[in-house]
């Protein structure tokens, strides 16, 4: 090869290698949520593991470290630089631990998440607890590996894997405003709502119907399914490859909002993922820029297009097509139901309204257990705490629907809750700067010309992938860094306005 | 690892390997075929070559000769050294080829591939051969080097990757034999079904009831849906891993029977696949035996059990009760539907009487076309010439559905025709086996007691996967080699009795 830069086309070259097999890895797991019959569990098992070990190898090939140096000494363009900066926080993120901690946390989690599953129904926080010490005492060894090679405090760098960028500082800040308006705006969105007639739909919704409507919304969306399916498993993700995207959602007969609104949420995902920029196809530099921002893209979809009262009213006639016409189907009525806000227990099922105070009670227990201030026997005398405060609801007692709910914690995904709120916030100032871009915004959403929406995100979001910081993407975006402001503005607008 | 055998330890580990790799592998050219929105043809080609080219690294290892030869020396079971043999042939075929020769045949196949879609339907042999002088010129260079490495003739060597220890001469014996009755037999039988009524089924048969019958009747031939899945393609297939066996199907509203009969050999192969011993799995020792002995599978489920009279009295009511009763459905008619025999120009649609014809043309030809006897142009005049003199049919000028029709030649699969033939033969041989055995196996599949033909095969044929020689499996299970005696004595019994 006759190049002026040798090391870095050795790495952009691995990359490319690593992109390729990473392909398999990701169909494999797609499959294994929507397709595989249940004594596959094994093999595939293991075959991903394979390939993990793998591909592991090649992310710490020694020689990697002396390309990344060589490389910084070349003559690069300005976009071989960044994907050269992205290439370097993978290599970190690979080689701060030591294979030995990342093989007895393989483990401890899959023990810990494969009794959780149990143990859940039954309420057993007593049994949870024998596995989750032994999980959180490797995630605070990874921990404290990560703040070396990082410079970062513990769970800043637990953060870091997710969302790099976000500081305990600045979350403490935002997630702190957020804490002081919050249950104030409950309150006067819960005393305006209870006047509100709300017509409930009647089932059953057959599934080949509700299948159809999702399809039909999602082609609505922009999706291209001539790149990318819908699948059905029991919990809904995005997954497959920018070039094939597999999202997956799942059906109940006796309610069909619930998949239609997942489906729009992950479609938000997809399309993200589908329009990230080909020219830079497997390099991290085309990666999502972070998980906030993956999440502000399905919060788009869902929450500020999905259920805008102007997409709504498009919305409407199409499931009044698909399940035969009903009251309940009416534009303001359909709105209304997508739209209630009612403190509950479960975060999964939560309205946009109280989900931060979700996230806000995990965040303020997973960073004093990350950072050893508390053991697990102290969380749920906090969990019921804070729920009594945040949302003024009893859970004394109720493991399951508390600190037993979520696969985060056996699975060791410290630092990802914070994510889902951060992408709420974002996508409130993706839309607070379209409305200050064009003032008819909303006017067009009502004329079902969706483009603008979808212009302006891939333009200043889809495209951009992990070329700048989030801070510095999110600035050339919107004009500033994450300001929570327009959440707020966004929540009142839509349930006080 | 404390072991007096660390050669052989290190081969079965290598082979672990390459099996879970290889699962991705397969499962990714499932999704492909079954799946895989069109644009997503580019990267999953990527993934997938990536991938070949591992795990063809992994084969071409310089430390397996080695490790071969050391294992040789080591105290081995039976078993083990049974497995050795067949690591040294899957070493052989991955190693008797230089890497320019492998990737040259890549590109021309694919090319030549990619182009056959096209000029198939315009009738276009011109075209086609400018593609095809190619990827023969590498398929006799490929077939010059496996003659060196294994000592056998060109054209045996190429055989041998798809069906180990079948030659030229014994193929000239067998096939020279059915030619010398078969196109009698194919007289005899057309003179005795044309005074045969048959009744022509009425459509459309839904898909989704095509389906539902398809699956009901694989369940029926014991298929196991917890370790495997039928979905749709265009060109059937099994696939997927013995772990979780992937079969596809195709389907069409105006006939039922192509499906059906479709599903039945393809659950075939799929049970082979899953009775393979799973104490053995992943290592060579627990692959199928050769393409021969898995078409025998298939053609057992398909034409020895499938087409039987006793088990179409079973399948005769549930076809009434997936479309409705009609008098086509009679079992006796449904019967004569099932074994209608009509000399044909297409391969894939030929009954089981006539389907010989088309494997001894194909042979034929391809032998002295690999051995450098005869080229690309003197083909047609061939092609004519035995079609006429086999199965009196006039083909000239049709290329299409002459030698236009099948993708093994673009595809340089030269020495896989003859599997399909020796495969109904075998399957005769073990249908006249069982019956030796087993006096009353036709009255126990009359009575829907097909549990004697599957211990049958899971004993002498699946859970022996390659632990003999084709021909010490043939003789352990049916007291002999193969002998197209029974082959001839199944279509005589069944279509002259």
């Amino acid at each position: 090869m006759n190049t002026a830069t040798p090391a870095y086309d050795e790495l952009a070259s691995t990359w490319t290698r690593l992109h390729h097999l990473g392909h398999l890895q990701s169909l494999a797991g797609w499959d294994q949520a929507a397709n595989m019959p249940p004594k596959g569990v094994e093999a595939r098992a293991a075959a991903m593991a394979e390939m993990a070990a793998l591909l592991h190898r090649m992310r710490t090939d020694p020689r990697l470290h002396d390309q990344l140096e060589r490389a910084e000494q070349e003559e690069l363009s300005e976009m071989q630089r960044a994907n050269l900066r992205e290439m370097r926080r993978e290599w970190r993120l690979s080689n701060s631990l030591p294979e030995a901690l990342v093989q007895k946390q393989q483990l401890a989690s899959s023990r810990c998440e494969h009794a959780w599953r149990k143990q859940r129904p039954a309420n057993d926080w007593v049994g949870f607890v024998e596995n989750f010490r032994e999980v959180l005492r490797l995630a605070r060894e990874e921990a404290a590996l990560r703040s070396q090679a990082t410079g970062l405090s513990r769970y800043d760098a637990m953060m870091e894997r997710f969302e790099p960028g976000m500081t305990c500082a600045r979350l403490d800040q935002v997630f702190g405003e957020v804490r002081r308006w919050l249950p104030g705006l409950i309150e006067q969105v819960r005393a305006r709502q209870a006047s509100e007639k709300v017509i409930a739909p009647v089932g059953p919704f057959p599934v080949a119907k509700q299948r159809a409507l999702c399809e039909q919304v999602i082609r609505l969306l922009g999706f291209d399914f001539e790149a990318g399916r819908l699948d059905v498993s029991t919990h809904p993700f995005c997954g497959g490859v920018p070039e094939d995207v597999r999202m997956t959602t799942r059906f109940r007969e006796d309610d069909f909002l619930g998949s239609l609104t997942g489906t729009i949420h992950e479609t938000g995902h997809g399309r993200y993922e589908q329009n990230l920029p080909r020219e830079w196809l497997g390099q991290p530099l085309s990666h999502a820029r972070s998980m906030a921002l993956h999440e502000s893209q399905s919060l788009s979809f869902e929450m500020q297009l999905g259920s805008h009262p102007g997409f709504v009213t498009h919305l409407a006639p199409l499931v009044a097509q698909a399940f035969g016409p009903q009251p309940a189907f009416e534009p303001q009525n359909l709105h209304r139901l997508m739209t209630r806000v009612k403190p509950g227990l479960i975060r999964v099922d939560a309205d946009e309204v109280t989900y931060p105070a979700h996230i806000i009670l995990r965040y303020e227990i997973e960073r004093p257990l990350i950072e050893g201030e508390i053991e697990p026997e102290d969380v749920p005398a906090l969990w019921d705490a804070k729920m009594q405060e945040l949302l003024g609801l009893d859970t004394r007692g109720n493991f399951k629907d508390g600190p037993l709910q979520d696969v985060h914690w056996p699975e060791a995904l410290f630092g990802y809750f914070p994510c889902y709120s951060l992408g709420a916030m974002y996508a409130a100032q993706w839309f607070a700067a379209m409305r200050r871009q064009m003032p008819d915004l909303d006017a067009r959403i009502g004329k079902a010309d969706f483009s603008a929406v979808f212009d302006w995100l891939r333009d200043h979001i889809w495209q951009q992938a992990s070329r700048w910081s989030t801070d510095e993407l999110a600035r050339r975006a919107s004009g500033e860094v994450l300001n929570p402001a327009h959440f707020k503005a966004h929540l009142e607008a839509r349930y006080l306005g």
